[in-house]
């Protein structure tokens, strides 16, 4: 479709396409959740195709990944003559819904925070495991078997607990390090390095079609999706030295800002006009 | 020496001296404790015979408990004529005196103190085992392994902890029973029940000797003393319910009240006259 190599969206997808490891699947949540959140948007297999197939999906992988989410339950398709539409179901609307505030949010959460600490009878090990399990779910940092760090008021089940309700007066490196792992860290590093990169080429774009701007949302959402949603939402304070959560973040919400969102009947009828 | 038995003091004795486990030298730690622990007091050997010989000690038990005493450096002794005069040293004294805010406050801990708490890193059991003792040495609760709960602000040497300050919101009777053990429970179970029958013939004494005085006080501050630093001074939300120990220190309190502290001098004044 482009046939003179190396515009400004070409050299801007190869930057912030640096992870070829990604789940079509992950891609495919990442662009309902993005482009196709309000209940009644649909998208179709021609502009699914128009989208994934510059970041190097194969048809193949596609069709895969869109019978996955369908089983999952996180997508429903309906047919219309020789195309098939999909949108996000009940249940993946929200997902979706819930995910979106902590993605798009231009601020971290904040430092000055309500937390409380749980800590539980000391217990086997095999217990502890499917405690610590439980809470992790509930967004909850396992500083320790059984021990439960969290943002807000102390949950009502306590009453087997500790409690401490406080903001931690001091986070230990040890525990830094463990909320931001270094593979974290270093998805972080990498996001930011492809943003430095592509801003300023997003920033000089002379044209931009909707489908570009799609594009590019969705790889940077995407990356930045599967950082922040490797680990609850938590104030820097509780981050490595050098964390690059908070810069990744406000470069996120610039390059977003100049990529505004275009609607799924916009993008439909570029890819019927194309 | 009392030929009428039976009389106020010999019940008082009989009930108070319940407890027949109890080690000759720290009942001697008590007796110089709560009589001599001024600077320059004395105790002679006549008078302590004459103290301990009621509760039952032999006097070959008192010179092995007083040999372990000076050799712990704990008391030392100086000969004049046919009598031996013993004394805390400086050591002794500093000890004796770090313990009596505690033994003789007029009540327990308070229950708005500022709390801290302390979480290390996951280590191996044999590693933690080595520093739960050394903060258990510091007046720490061991909530578990790693994990320490202290009054008061935190102590410089945190940098390698989770600290959170605050008193805690609730503490769940797994860590109630832990700090005040059964065993602990009972103690101050028995005690209580002591006091509550002696405290009536205390009340009514006819006449009282210094000597009589001395006995009963060592006999009661022995019990409680030994009970009480068993455990950190905790105020009582941490203890589990039908804790005694707030109501045993009132009753400890109105005994000493009834039994004015004699001073060495007149208690060696009686011991000669007798």
């Amino acid at each position: 479709m482009r046939d003179t190599p190396q515009t400004w969206f070409d050299k801007s997808l190869e930057i912030l396409t640096y992870n070829r490891n990604q789940m079509v699947w992950s891609i495919l949540v990442t662009i309902f959740g993005d482009l196709a959140r309000r209940p009644g948007d649909q998208i179709s297999g021609a502009l699914l195709s128009r989208l994934t197939d510059p970041m190097g999906i194969k048809p193949e992988a596609m069709r895969v990944a869109l019978h996955r989410l369908r089983n999952d339950g996180w997508i429903t398709s309906e047919r219309q003559g020789r195309t098939s539409r999909y949108s996000l179901t009940p249940h993946g609307l929200t997902e979706s819904d819930a995910a979106s505030p902590r993605i798009y949010a231009e601020s971290s959460a904040a430092p000055d925070a309500s937390w409380h600490l749980l800590i539980g009878e000391p217990a086997s090990a095999a217990q502890r495991g499917e405690a610590d399990k439980l809470w992790r779910g509930r967004g909850y940092i396992v500083v320790g078997p059984g021990t439960y760090l969290g943002r807000g008021a102390p949950p009502s089940e306590s009453a087997n607990f500790l409690v401490m309700s406080a903001p931690p007066a001091h986070v230990p490196n040890w525990l830094r390090n463990k909320i931001g792992t270094p593979d974290l860290a270093a998805a972080y590093r990498a996001l930011e390095d492809a943003l430095d990169r592509a801003l300023p080429l997003l920033q000089n774009a002379p044209h931009m079609t909707p489908i570009e701007a799609a594009i590019l949302r969705v790889v940077i959402v995407h990356n930045w999706r599967r950082a922040l949603l490797a680990h609850p939402d938590l104030p820097e304070m509780v981050f490595p030295e050098n964390w690059r959560g908070t810069a990744c973040r406000k470069k996120v919400m610039e390059a977003l800002a100049i990529l505004p969102r275009p609607s799924p009947e916009m993008l439909e009828k570029a890819v019927n006009t194309a």
